[in-house]
């Protein structure tokens, strides 16, 4: 029996293109080519200005069902479909997210794709990269060593050292940050008070470099960063500690779209990588623009589940950013779907039909939530070996009673090979013109409202609940003049509700608001929800452990 | 009245080869280079490998006297040194450190030179460059997170809590972190207690970064770094916890030398970068190594003064890697030297020969302290607008009564046109053989009496004094089999002395050490002595607040 390849293995094996063969198939000139390497780059900045106006291509989003660990390939599926739309002769660029070093060597793992549907080179990507994170992680503790600098030398612009709102981020999972009191050992050191550090991923400068649509709307959403408040409540700015404009020439470069390849030689733009439960979860504006402007079809991923990826892509950056969703692709796994039925992670390997028909639940309260954005859906099934012919036969039945095509795809063990039929009709369903997207709520409702609509439309929870203050924080964020923002919730990925073991589709839920975060820079207001964190901690064996460098200096253990 | 352009513009004004043509001039393949844009690149490992067994070129060491706000020009010296021997047709390389981004937002501003004698692109260099800090900061800080996440999850190794060693770091001047309390806020995030962060430059990281030798001996050093200790003051390592490859992983980019080219585009590596008032303050091994193959002559700087950086130089570095220093050269200006004689910097535009001949103590103790370690030293001037012919005379004879050369340097204003009697007599002395190295103390000699040699034979102080549970750290650290490590004293630059007022040539002071360090995967003991902070602080007016892009997007403000 023959062994299949790992992920590092095929990454490995890729034949790859120089990336200005790659960029020249979009019409990108070599000179606008900033290479990292001889496999990555940079699209320089004059070049993605220059294409303003240019006619956009079809917007087709990939989101999915509820993650379970028996794993639903949304990346590998996004990547599977640019490469099967470039195989029946399309024209597509495919946009994800850039993968934090956290979950690297922590338990998740890197999202790069799997199997034979990866970009490459996939270790550069799950780890520096072209360094976006790092400038990230950067310009957001410039602004935290600056806030603190301030009050130390006198405090001219009068912060109450109590209601500072900016923490510090680092890119790794360290729970010791979570919760920490900074400034100890004297009047050397500055005024003691209570801090901790989130995960790069849910900096506001992430959202920030992902919404902004250009340097000068980049350094002007730093100058609204709000850091504190003063003992009057009134708010003290990022541009209000002439920090805003050092942290636009840390965050230059990391505007600019990444290029790389997949392993059939087609474009990928890899740029922006907030976690959807934590933040909004989308690919950058620019990238996804860019694209836009210099193919036919882009294909675009949101993280997560639908519930939470797919909603903040809809309500906050489509919103935002002016984009008309053409299609949108959920994807599915026979073993998910079991999993989300009831059955046990051991049990996945025996055939069980019932638990697909329970499980599907799931699967349909996603295709509902997606087509209530006005957006036509359609169901991507990734194969796994261990799938039968009866589950997919019932889990084709649940989907087409819906209304809705369902197609089987094999791009994870044969590429673009694998994974024709959808892409034809995916560019039919793009191309149809049945699209007419509309976000869930409109500026003008109230915060909590907002808040509460999403509960009840996409997560089917009965009742929001908040302490007193919580409410009293919404209030003051609208008479600040923030009330037409949208919101961002966040919550655990793993159900609809907020409690992680609660799969499939229940419903009648009390959504539980902790805590609620300004997020003025970027455009939103954080509602946290539940138990999530906002950094995470390494499990009891960080994938770590297992990651080395072999004998002729190639590393082993990422996945 | 011209106006002389500031480093930006002239950094900007450069007309920059592609850095393949530079590496081809020092016969590196295009395949071995790999671009980070077309201005940086890093040479691949196969390459540097290949070289082994290659005849070394000479060594000059570019040191200076002790820093005064007034500049003396070290990296600018050095670069222009490097023009210099080229513009008289030899074959040199230029080897620096990598700037850190703290204090290019704090005070002292970026690290790629000067006037006409800079390495560009200078925006990166002094910006995120090719990472490499970042991934020391990563490495650095992933160690931390799995020290206190094998704590958390029972911590089978036994590590004391009140006993780790191991704190974080980040690329910032950031006081508050120095002395912090972690895992605050209940069992989910840790056992609290007590730990700090350091500045990047200070990682235990960037020193191994610097001294090892390849993938290999990094591999080893990373295993080997002590985090903490138990009960029975056991130490618990990197390697015992199973962090230390996968560290390797993230620092697998970090190991590869960086090139770039000067104004004048002659070729230089900068490459890694620890501060040498906190650090041992040297270029890495790696690229000194790798240039002295590929040259006949290789200029390196020292951090700060020749007590801290050419000590350190020679005790460490040399001592370690095998290197024998062909020559030396200390750099001196009129205006630092008036300082070190008691002028206040706002006097410093009149004449004044007496501050001269007094500030010049300081440089002939330098001179005798390089001299010392059997090392053939040069002075260079580095020529001010303002110095008179008086002063220049008086230091010129000064240097010449303890028969030694001075040259005056017009490398800021002119180039290497300014500087090419430097380098014929640099490249004489380099060839005389007169150098005959060696170490200023045995690698057998105790730990304190390490500590107590670098204080009487360099600094020229009275004594060494230490709290009890310092000497009794130093005595565990031998039992422990570190007695044969060399010292790396942390102290502050503006003074032989601890104290940063005392200027000029201070004798029978008394140096205290406040805390040690075992730095056992760099291969060093720290001793911090004085004040000195291994986490700056930003000034009252951090220079983040005037630094800006333009409207070209260009930057401005960084210096």
């Amino acid at each position: 029996m023959s062994v299949f390849p790992t992920d590092i293995e095929l990454s490995r094996a890729a034949v790859k293109k120089p990336i200005q063969e790659i960029a020249a198939r979009l019409d990108i000139p070599e000179p606008a080519v900033i290479p990292y390497g001889r496999d990555k780059a940079k699209i320089d900045q004059s070049f993605v200005s220059s294409l303003a106006g240019k006619r956009d291509g079809k917007l087709v989003l990939v989101t999915a069902i509820s993650p379970t660990p028996a794993g639903e390939g949304k990346t590998t599926t996004t990547v599977g479909l640019g490469d099967g739309l470039n195989a029946i002769g399309k024209r597509a660029i495919i946009c994800l997210r850039e993968p934090s070093l956290g979950p690297c060597f922590g338990q998740k793992g890197g999202a790069a794709g799997g199997g034979r549907a990866q970009v490459v080179p996939m270790e550069d990507i799950n780890l520096h990269f072209t360094g976006d994170f790092h400038a990230i992680t950067s310009a957001h503790n410039l602004l935290a060593a600056m806030v603190d600098n301030h009050i130390h030398w006198g405090n001219a612009l009068g912060l109450d050292s109590r209601r500072i709102v900016w923490r510090r981020v680092c890119d790794m999972n360290d729970r010791a940050l979570r919760d920490i009191v900074v400034s100890l050992g004297g009047p050397a050191n500055g005024i003691p008070r209570e801090t901790g550090f989130d995960i790069t991923v849910a900096s506001e400068i992430m959202a920030i470099v992902c919404l902004a649509t250009d340097m000068l709307d980049l350094e002007a959403r730093l100058a609204r960063i709000v850091v504190g408040y003063r003992p009057d409540k009134t708010a003290v700015t990022a541009g209000d500690l002439k920090a805003s404009d050092a942290m636009a020439v840390l965050l230059k470069d990391a505007m600019l779209p990444n290029l790389v390849q997949t392993l059939e030689n087609n474009p990928a733009f890899v740029h922006g990588g907030p976690f959807a439960n934590i933040a909004h979860g989308c690919n950058s504006v620019v990238a996804t623009r860019t694209a836009l402007r210099l193919a036919d079809y882009v294909v675009a991923e949101a993280g997560f589940g639908a519930d939470l990826g797919a909603e903040k892509f809809f309500d906050i950056k489509c919103r935002k950013a002016g984009l008309r969703p053409d299609a949108a692709v959920i994807v599915a796994t026979v073993r998910a779907i079991k999993m989300n039925g009831g059955v046990a992670r051991s049990d996945l390997g025996s055939e069980n039909v019932e638990a697909v028909r329970k499980g599907a639940a799931n699967l349909g309260r996603h295709i509902e939530n997606v087509r209530s954005f006005g957006v036509p859906v359609i169901v991507a099934i990734n194969h796994f070996g261990t799938d039968t012919a009866a589950e997919l036969e019932a889990l084709k039945t649940y989907v087409a009673r819906l209304g809705v095509e369902a197609v089987l795809c094999r791009h994870w063990a044969e590429g673009s090979a694998g994974i024709l039929e959808l892409a034809e009709k995916v560019a039919a369903l793009a191309d149809s013109g049945t699209a007419d997207f509309a976000p869930l709520y409109s500026d003008e409702l109230p915060l909590l409202e907002k808040i509460e609509t999403v509960v009840k439309r996409i997560y089917r929870g009965r009742a929001v609940t908040a302490e007193p203050q919580v409410l009293n924080q919404l209030e003051a964020f609208e008479e600040q003049g923030f009330g037409h923002l949208p919101v961002c919730l966040a919550k655990t990925p793993y159900s609809f509700s907020t409690d992680p073991r609660l799969l499939g589709a229940p419903e009648n839920h009390i959504v539980h608001v902790r805590e609620v975060r300004l997020a003025a820079g970027a455009g939103f207001v954080v509602a946290i929800c539940g138990d999530i964190m906002t950094m995470p901690g390494l499990p009891r064996v960080p994938a770590a452990e297992h990651i080395y460098l072999d004998e002729q200096a190639q590393i082993e253990g990422l996945s």
